[in-house]
């Protein structure tokens, strides 16, 4: 498929008209052709009316029609072939098996979605009986979700497949019945504007509104904004840094309407190393630690970038090992030139900190983007006393903190800010350590690990990727996993509705054959 | 039980030091005795961290303890005996049947919500299996909601006992596992002293920790703010007027760290006759709709504030039904001087609007604070073009709108803000106009009535007393009913955790014998 530089409104293409831009492959540094079109603010305007527009029908499809739809969307990407992984590679600087695997990632959960909507618990449905003998007599009362109305999906770098065009956030709110209005991410405009249209084509082949997919091409302070201020949006998924996120935060609101954002924004996902744990598998477990820190040069959310221990000799095998390994590690291009200038300062910041010491960075990487993985250490006290070094640094760097005792895990554990991530390394002798730890750990992270690694964020029920602010804006969602889908939805109670009007999921004899709860017992009946 | 104005921070209880007030009883505009001490900005602080260092075990007690606590206030409410409705009556004008059937619908709320945490669905857990041999290896992963922290609540002038103290924020909060603090009614501060009282007795006798429930008396604007300020309140229950529901959302907005607010403020509480309804029932619908509109002086927020109808025969039948209804109906004494002045300067201002026709006003009350009933009648055009025809006149007042053909019908019912319910009366030959309406209804409500009035709130697991913005600043959530408890809760995903670690909820042999989804099918295995 020819890339033409086209932004999406509807059914139609056209090149934005209010600036060009090419994409830069990181590493070169050199633009790709061809040029995009910054789209307009009218182009927004018409994104967000064909947006509502379209929102009453699609939100009337059958959990079939909806589920078909999804996938649709998955099988059209799988049908971009090699082309969509080739302009990925150019435009994010990521490697081929990484890419394929994201790509993978990305149709498995658009189908999750699918199965997700066809089952149907997401729509909550409840039914309390009529007792119209009662005093006061009691109405006949149900209840169903449904969407919360257009949603406006900002894409992020990191993930140009799994969490852009037809990522996370676009797949569970199309599962909630909402249209999409996405704003690509000017990192990866090619990758989009095939990702886009081929969920464009899916809208059309599967009859649904033109409406219920666009995508603009365009800076997030101008067009995101705009699309986020609209009066027909109703909800915004973000995936960024926490400027830009808490931007969207503040605008939404303000305004005459709040709406609600999910914004997945910073966190450094500490992993905490009991005592007996780390003194049995000290250098395995540094050297592991390094695996997961350079994965993906380090670019991922949930990315280890603290590290709490008691001082002692473990402590001082697991640094040696990790920092060998680390020598060991040459840097990858990262995913864009700000990224790793952004990389570069925050190394170089943390390396001036007082009380933090540099223990080892990786190799140098042979393209202009590539980060140098960096691995630095402190105690705590100097930690618990700057709240600089809690700043995540986006790329392969992290920071040990040794503690002086478990007294100071405790303390480090209350004094962070919410995380994605929490991770304890225990084993037997940690089992009270471990108890007591936590509480704090549940408080301040949406997933809690014990003896793994927080990179890989698997796709499946009982996954939550989200979590206390700042991790992300609104602790309630999580933006990976079945789950998603309940950030974009609100209920719908009908009373005394007669049968000719009710909703399919809330007619009498279950026509879709949905879990409900019925006078407070759960059943398919 | 001796009033002694006191506030209740844990297990003291004191008389604030920040300024003394008392009650004002409504029939007569006298002060009522005893003197209350408005609490300090230093109580505030001590009542925030007390919640603080109680939330981790109070979410840690069984299903079975929270309910047990759930169920013993209720009985402690129970046990004050008449002097609870005495003072109620003295402090709200409102009748001893209402205030004795609200006192059943706060214990049944307490109950409900008991029945509610027993059950558990509301922890929502979810198991992955370890799927050890795929490439990569899944880890085990399982999730369950936890309380999002100490709440604050602010209770509500209309239902002293059922929306305060121990009303459906606080019942719904406590069952999610988080403490409450509770911002006392400046309306009802006696009644708000006996049941803060029951309910930190409650806590004693249940072996909980003191922080878990505290209440305070005092001003909004700055108690009430610095509560909702305060870093260790996660979320804020408020019902009440939409200046004071959109100063704690924009409050809460600007804290360095947000957190949710739900704040259930004005609805106008639509209600669409359509044409055969009308013309086979218009004088009974009106002089039912004239009970629904003067039942509690009016002082609902479900309260009938509007209607729409065609043009003809039937609505002037309708009208005149209304009318001649609403002459017999006598004012009764309003919540307080505040509600009765603003209600008698929305009257005055609605009477004033160009194009707004006064048709008949019920009979004087005897009481200084008698809200006389209004109903006024203008046409489509004239109240699509007036914004302020839509503010809520808290009281029995409301607008009817004749409409010249049904288009107006889609036409207002697009123009309307978000309410908390949505109503039409249809009749056989209404069926192609329900449909048509519907979407436009959903998307607007949280309930949607049919051949009903929306006064009368079930307290059952299909309520929605919700709605989108302005009912409410959040319209993912109920304020009444089961589904209420998920407002306050977030989830939190455990991965690969040992069975010595997990949550009773998350273990494999499911002791609490929950609902769970296990590899995405719903059981109870």
């Amino acid at each position: 498929m020819t890339l033409n530089g086209e932004s999406l409104v509807g059914a139609s293409a056209f090149k934005g008209g209010a600036a060009l831009f090419r994409a830069i492959d990181p590493s070169t540094g050199r633009e790709i052709e061809p040029a995009f079109g910054a789209a307009t603010l009218t182009d927004a305007e018409r994104a967000c009316v064909l947006a509502e527009q379209a929102f009453d029908s699609y939100r009337d499809t059958t959990p079939e029609q909806r589920a078909a739809f999804l996938e649709q969307v998955a099988q059209n990407i799988l049908d971009l072939g090699p082309a969509l992984i080739e302009r990925a590679m150019q435009e994010s600087g990521l490697p081929q098996a990484r890419l394929e695997g994201e790509r993978g990632r990305t149709v498995g959960q658009l189908r999750l979605f699918a199965k997700v909507v066809r089952d149907g618990r997401w729509l909550g449905a409840a039914l309390d009986s009529a007792l119209p003998q009662r005093t006061p007599p009691r109405p006949d009362l149900r209840l169903r979700k449904i969407g919360l109305g257009p949603v406006v999906v900002f894409g992020a770098s990191n993930f140009p497949l799994a969490f852009s065009v037809a990522g996370g956030d676009t797949a569970s709110a199309l599962a909630a019945g909402c249209p999409v209005i996405v704003k690509a991410h000017g990192a990866h405009p090619g990758t989009s504007e095939l990702v886009g249209k081929a969920l464009q084509a899916a809208v059309a082949s599967c009859g649904m509104h033109e409406g219920v997919f666009s995508m603009l091409h365009g800076d997030g302070r101008t067009i995101g904004q705009a699309l986020a201020a609209h009066p027909a949006v109703k909800a915004v998924g973000f995936t960024g840094s926490r400027a830009g996120g808490m931007a969207l935060v503040r605008a939404a609101a303000q305004r005459p309407e709040p709406i609600p954002v999910y914004a997945e924004m910073s966190s450094i996902n500490p992993m905490f190393m009991l005592p007996e744990a780390l003194s049995q598998g000290a250098a395995k477990i540094g050297a592991d630690f390094v695996d997961s820190l350079t994965l993906g040069s380090g670019q991922f959310c949930t990315n280890p970038g603290l590290v709490i221990a008691l001082e002692g000799p473990a402590l001082e095998t697991f640094i040696d090992a990790a920092a060998t390994a680390l020598q060991g590690k040459t840097g990858a291009t990262m995913l864009t030139p700000g990224i790793h200038a952004a990389f570069n300062g925050g190394v170089d910041k943390l390396s001036k900190e007082a009380g933090v010491k540099l223990v080892a960075r990786g190799q140098y990487g042979a393209t202009v983007c590539a980060g140098q993985p960096a691995l630095f250490v402190t105690d705590a006290a100097t930690f618990l006393a700057n709240p600089a070094l809690e700043d995540e640094i986006f790329g392969a760097a992290s920071l040990v903190v040794r503690c002086a005792d478990v007294a100071q895990f405790r303390e480090i554990a209350e004094h962070l800010d919410g995380q994605l991530t929490a991770t304890m390394f225990v084993s037997e002798g940690d089992r009270d350590l471990a108890r007591s730890l936590l509480p704090a750990l549940e408080r301040k992270a949406g997933r809690v690990l014990v003896n793994g690694f927080p990179t890989g964020v698997e796709v499946s029920h009982a996954m939550v990727h989200g979590g206390p602010f700042p991790a992300t804006s609104d602790s309630r969602g999580t933006s990976v996993g079945a789950s998603a889908i309940d950030r974009f939805l609100r209920p719908v109670s009908y009373q005394d509705m007669p049968a000719w009007l009710l909703p399919q999921a809330l007619q009498d004899d279950n026509p879709l054959n949905l879990w409900r709860v019925r006078d407070g017992e759960l059943s398919q009946a």
